[in-house]
């Protein structure tokens, strides 16, 4: 395999691309002057050093001390955590201002084949909650995507941290279910129509 | 104008139609025998005769009585009101198997540039609920869409309602917000994280 | 089957309108005034009585003569003869405003099952061939959609005009092939690439 | 701006990618090992050191010798020179496995707005024609895209090498023109049918 079938057969890994799309990265990279190259080629060596994984929340990031920004935040309101699948929802809770607690980055969602959760920060979870039930915690919202896998994290979660939650007086929630913002009831379907039924108010 | 053009020009009003696709269906009858357009022409003239709006929901119905099959059914659950903005949603929500309760088909929502209700069936749905505030009523659920035009119309209605349900112990209620089955976090749009935040259970 | 049903089912088999639509359609109809749905059903009605198929082209045209305003232009190039699939193929051409010869609609295209040219005007273009062969006809253009459909029409076509061909001194000809206008070398389809390389110039 | 920022920015020129999908694939590299970083940093660096342009065809190519594998390959038709705007195009031509002939690479069209050919490779396709010709070239093949910018480059490029053509009696060609696979009529713009049109047969 010549350099530039292995680039693109780096480029098809990424994700949402596919062997064409890998192949015009590669002319890209080819028509780019060898500055930009070596310049992406340190951007990405760089990552290994530069980032690191937030001791608390887990999440990456580049910042110089070992708790991320978020995580240090004293102004942040630490009754609520909120346990997301990745980082890009984390990213996405935190762009829509509507968030001002604490969060933990869970590295994914039960498959559902295995219904497992080996490979997800489930011991780190349950090491980190105690911590941040001495800090006032109040409340831990699993906050996974709308869809099987998300659920089937969700529960078994709930099973997890059932006794941990006692202990502590937490309350484990999870997102509401309902009509999302635009939805017209006519193309809704019969699941989300039951959520908008039973979370009205 | 010749009678191509005249059915052309007709269909071009239907909902989402366009005068490529109008000419299209005009084509298409064209191909079709004469006794197919007839049957065409007759079904759309008996829906005068033939279809009637429920005295109650106000839906169209062709049911040979004056009230309509749902709320003719004795086994609906009478403590519940869905005021919806037209037949469609109410098929939708009838559909979804999660809803036993009554309807009222409000005729529309409000237009974001005037927010009045006139055109809207206000007066009708004012002198329905005491009949069924007799018969047990307990809730009435605006079911509108989750778009402005929808929020608008809850807002309003709310308002107008205000006294009425007062007046008889009735509690008004929306759809609730969220995330629908099978979003994902990282592409719901903040007004969704926020609803869904709200609505955790 | 009550009339909202029936209608609901007439409208199914128009051409790309499933279900949902369907339903949507019978909702914009009984939303519509009474005397809305009389001029619609008058129109599909009178399609029958004004609009009639021209005795050469075999087009449906609503005027008042036996003959369509295409063929009785005695400014129309009496040398070509396109041969369409359908009415709405005619349109796009004439509307393309680059075709000003003559045409025929032959009732559609020969199914890929069969091959079979059953149902299609194959008897009425072939006695339709030599009055315009009189009139100083020199080719026929076969354009049919660059399908296999279409392609096996053509080749049938020319098959069964062969002898006819021969015998009035006519070219048969099939539409050209190549990379249509806005098309990117990058994403065309191998057959189109060898279509447009076949047909450089 | 930190690493995370830095690598993010990178990719975003990257062709068809966005903010959103520049920030997943820094994730994406976050939660790889650092060894496919490694990995990927050094294909990247390598293709200085290991891709090389053609010598004849210009393409990039990362084979050990000078001259690309299809222009040192015998076989190939040595009668044919097909000029194509870059080289995603020129493996477009290639897997449609219909061309046997030579390419060269111009390096892109004009740009509408100046019309002129800078940091194209005139002069380089100027000096390749006579050793072409030499071989044995009787037709050069204009293959660019079917749009504004691929028609301009054409026009220009017929003037520059018309001398050149007449002195060494070569043809100079455009690819065909006309309905691509799979196209109905009824969809095809004005333009597309009257190129089907004139280029029947």
């Amino acid at each position: 395999m010549d350099s530039i079938e292995k680039l693109s057969s780096i480029f098809e890994k990424f994700p949402g691309i596919g062997p064409r799309q890998a192949g015009r990265f590669v002319q890209f990279l080819l028509r780019s002057s060898q500055r930009t190259r070596a310049e992406l080629a340190a951007a990405i060596e760089s990552l290994s050093a530069a980032v690191h994984q937030c001791l608390e929340c887990m999440r990456y990031h580049s910042g110089k001390r070992a708790i991320c920004s978020i995580c240090e935040n004293l102004e942040r309101d630490s009754t609520l955590l909120a346990v997301v699948a990745n980082d890009t929802d984390l990213l996405a809770i935190e762009r829509s201002g509507t968030y001002r607690g604490k969060y933990f980055v869970f590295g994914g969602t039960v498959s559902l084949a295995s219904e497992v959760l080996s490979g997800l920060r489930l011991r780190e979870l349950i090491a980190y909650v105690p911590k941040l039930a001495k800090g006032g915690l109040k409340e831990i919202i699993l906050a996974f995507p709308a869809n099987p896998e998300g659920d089937a994290t969700s529960i078994r979660l709930k099973e997890e941290l059932e006794s941990l939650a006692k202990g502590h007086s937490l309350r484990v929630t999870s997102l509401g279910r309902g009509l999302s913002t635009g939805s017209e009831i006519e193309y809704a379907d019969p699941d989300t129509i039951k959520s908008a039924l039973d979370s009205r108010r």
